[in-house]
């Protein structure tokens, strides 16, 4: 393991150089003017794993393809499939960008560019470590697969598609997922729980078209007056969700799991200021990081409807309308919810107007067990790599794959992100830490070897 | 009186044609780049009535121009102030359009454009009668002044300035506005009370940007869920608005008044069929007539904020706001309703956001005597132009000036509305009726000949 290590160490500045070649590639998959550039980047890939002693191909789908590689040259060891997508979000809004975003720069020992963190130098520091493995020997301890997606950043769902016809081809022993933050720098983190999602929208009509509301006003009742009812009353007053049956299913925290949030380095006076909040707010009896990580809520994403313009129009809007989104915690059904909430706004919904309830997306909660042997093995690897010990955290978003990939091949994925919080994912001047990346590649490089023993 | 008349009812379909080189103008005041169009109307008026054989100029204003005309070669004879306003109301939404806004298009009798009844084809049945006048004689047998203004939709108080700076030149002996609706088909009325308007927006800041709902959603109070709550306090459970003090200076209706209400033909089933709503609803204790004329109301214009394109996003709004008037009764002071209003908000908005709010305009309740000789001559002329006689209604609307000129002229002004209940004001689809506008033009006629009297 040391020759493999040394490797990483002494070729440290290629392997950023080899990023930095990805990095260039604009391959945003949201804007189809730039196919060609996720074709390019999926045959660079895959041209890649094949240089390195990978058998790979680029797999075509309805949308942007694919890249798929295995090595399987350790018969007996087990086998991990790491997901990763090449794919990134829009550079927009491009004057923000104090760089340009897909032009690589260092500065303060981060490279900032569109995609080094998300997900482009997270996945690529597992390709890089089964590199230094050949480089120093024949190959790595355990057999390995790669699926690398372009189309992360945009709604599709080609790859869910993928897996399900090529569940035999993608069966392994562990799945290792690295599109997420550490809890904060020099703290080393695995997630072992995100929350799932329903998103709906409800659509409240009453009159036939807008109204004055000189000529109408007092005799009808107004469907955004209608919408603030509603709204309201998806609260209590102690932040709780008042929809009938929502925390039926949800899996109280464990006094261990509180205890160890309590023990994270998180403040809140910062959090708050960095927001530029008056003050937090949550569901009452909960601390701020239970409140984002392991409790379910209910957010509404957007309001519309009347007059949105400049000054004013004396309207009663005809139709108004509310995304409204639930993040859910096990052992919440998404499907479940999504009726409570439907039976929920019906109820409430005055005979006075007529609405219409929309299913958006749904994805289920997930959590991994805390004490199964790769998630040790994953802390001791974060440990020797990081020189801190590992924590353990949630998060609060959803990536609909994990899920995928437990219901089709039965595999709890291990999600071991190497981003830090202020990654700026989605935002302009993304960046990478070029020490996170390199520790990533050793993290990776031992959890092999750990995995294996 | 019969020459000029017959010229009415022979020219019926030039001044038609007339009427829509009007309705042709996207005189949009709320909308900046329409500024030339406007300007563009107010030269083609002025350019109209010097044609028919009045004085008339082009006023500048900070805002758009005022067209004023005036004839007064009757001396001894009563000077009338005809009251109009060339502007009109964004023609948004598009889509629900029929036919292009600004292309006149004639259906079943009626002319479908923007402004057709608000107030183009309202205020133009005085312009016509005064030229047929002149066409079939030596003028009208009253002296008339024209005061026609280009920012009735737009919240701007230059017309104020203008009448307040010449009211000496605008003495007059009646004031008439043709800018209402009438009771019902085949029910010429004449409109007694207007209600007044404070129209305010109120904008709530949560977080310094839109947030990942899933990376924050449940620490963060989120804007628009408390743009619910504080839209759901407007109201009790009666329909009553809560803010402290609202009723205070309200003038309960008298037994006659409800008497007279209850008299007229208003039929609440086909008014709430020709909505397509499941049911009316309003202040409890109160009928349908007496909630739109005569009692004070709270509604919201419009919401916005978050996401509102297609499909789904995941933010919680870092801003979410609502547009929200209220019409007033007498005596209810429009300055202290708004003062109301802020105080009211400010104590509901919770701690957890920043709450602005802001006045875009405010306009006084009127009600005017009902046994004058005015509006004696108007019923009477109304009788014979549609051959049925005249109510008395009141309007639920707003119409400012009305009060401007009682304050700065000391004249109440007299409402003859040639609209239709149905004429979809500030509404896709707006019409006015050829017929009454043709009917509304002879009234006009005989109306200078009684009031010559």
């Amino acid at each position: 393991m040391s020759k493999t290590t040394d490797y990483i160490n002494n070729n440290r500045q290629r392997y950023v150089d080899e990023l930095f070649e990805l990095l260039r590639m604009p391959t945003v998959s949201a804007d189809s003017s730039k196919k060609q550039e996720l074709v390019k980047c999926a045959d660079h890939l895959a041209g890649h794993f094949a240089d390195i002693g990978l058998d790979s191909k680029v797999v075509k789908t309805a949308g942007h393809p694919i890249v798929y590689a295995e090595w399987l040259g350790r018969p007996g060891a087990p086998t991990v499939l790491y997901y990763g997508h090449y794919d990134v979000q829009p550079a927009d809004p491009l004057e923000l960008w104090k760089t340009p975003p897909f032009e690589p720069t260092v500065k303060n020992g981060s490279v900032f560019a569109r995609g080094s963190s998300d997900d482009k130098g997270q996945f690529y520091t597992h390709v890089k470590a089964v590199e230094a493995f050949f480089k120093t020997g024949d190959g790595p301890p355990v057999n390995v697969k790669f699926l690398i997606e372009g189309e992360e950043e945009a709604a599709a769902d080609n790859l869910d598609k993928f897996i399900a016809a090529n569940t035999e081809k993608l069966t392994c022993d562990y799945i290792i997922v690295s599109d997420t933050a550490q809890f904060d720098e020099g703290c080393p983190s695995i997630c072992y729980g995100l929350r799932g999602i329903v998103y709906m929208e409800i659509i409240i009509t009453g009159p036939n078209r807008d109204l004055h509301s000189g000529e109408f006003g007092g005799a009808v009742d107004n469907p955004a007056n209608v919408l603030g009812r509603i709204i309201s009353r998806l609260h209590d007053e102690n932040g709780r969700v008042k929809i009938y049956g929502f925390y039926d299913d949800v899996v109280e925290l464990s006094t261990t799991e509180r205890e160890e949030f309590a023990r994270l380095p998180f403040d809140p006076e910062k959090y708050r200021a960095a927001l530029d909040l008056p003050q937090l707010y949550g569901e009452k009896g909960y601390t701020d990081l239970e409140r984002v990580w392991a409790r379910p809520t209910c957010d509404v994403n957007g309001v519309y409807g009347g007059y949105m313009g400049e000054g004013a129009k004396t309207v009663i809007p005809g139709k108004v309308g509310a995304k409204i989104s639930m993040r859910l915690v096990p052992d919440q059904d998404p499907d479940k919810i999504e009726a409570l909430f439907k039976a929920y706004i019906n109820k409430i919904t005055p005979p006075t107007v007529r609405t219409e309830i929309i299913t958006h997306g749904k994805a289920r909660p997930v959590v991994v067990p805390t004490d199964s042997p790769a998630l040790t093995k994953a802390r001791d690897a974060l440990q020797k790599a990081f020189g801190a010990p590992a924590v353990l955290m949630r998060g609060g978003g959803s990536i609909p794959v994990v899920e995928t990939f437990k219901q089709e091949l039965g595999v709890p994925a291990l999600l071991l992100g190497f981003g830090l919080p202020d990654d700026a994912l989605h935002s302009p001047n993304e960046k990478m830490s070029l020490a996170q990346f390199q520790k990533g590649i050793l993290t990776s490089a031992y959890l092999m070897g750990l995995l294996a023993e």
